[in-house]
């Protein structure tokens, strides 16, 4: 099976659906060190990246908003001394959208080849 | 008068002293885009800036990065599709030191070259 990592993501309008709670419940199993946050009553997916000192937490930041302009899907990325938490959600549907998931596990495997 | 944003940062510990409210008004006479927040206690600088895309916010990201890092005193760096809240306050002393504003009269400086 193709790694959720290795998707696309797909045109996201006001019409398509979000994702039920199963299909959430399923897919969080695929990118376990995310939660989902709910702000505004909008649904989001959130994890908290850790790094030694601040470049690399800036180097990260600028790797993921690259990977964010090739899929045209933008995270808000809060990057601090030592960490960068990243936060996805397809604001056209306010709300979790598969693509929002696709992008968080491409989200770690930039991480993983970070700190690798 | 030397401006604002060519002061350096000045060493900050646990004991330097916050500034005092009339020091912090007749400062943000001189970085009128800030506002000061209180979040947890804690006085903060606060300003949005806005882009016309993504790359530009992120480019701008970068920069004040790198202005942080030669300064070794870091903001958090919110970016998002369009815009950049930047954050300055001193850990240290858990409120705000003439270092912020400091840096705040740099991070103006970056954005209006920036965007020139």
């Amino acid at each position: 099976m193709k790694a959720l990592s290795d998707n696309q993501c797909e045109v996201c309008r006001g019409d398509s659906p979000k994702l039920s709670e199963p299909e959430i419940k399923a897919l969080l199993g695929e990118i376990p060190d995310w939660s989902v946050e709910v702000r505004g009553g909008v649904m989001q997916l959130e994890r908290v990246f850790s790094f030694s000192n601040y470049n690399s937490a800036l180097n990260f930041t600028v790797k993921v908003g690259h990977t964010a302009e090739e899929q045209d899907h933008h995270p808000a990325l809060l990057t601090e001394w030592g960490k960068v938490t990243v936060t996805w959600w397809s604001h056209v549907i306010k709300g979790l959208h598969r693509n929002d998931f696709v992008m968080a596990a491409k989200t770690d495997k930039v991480y993983d080849l970070s700190e690798a």
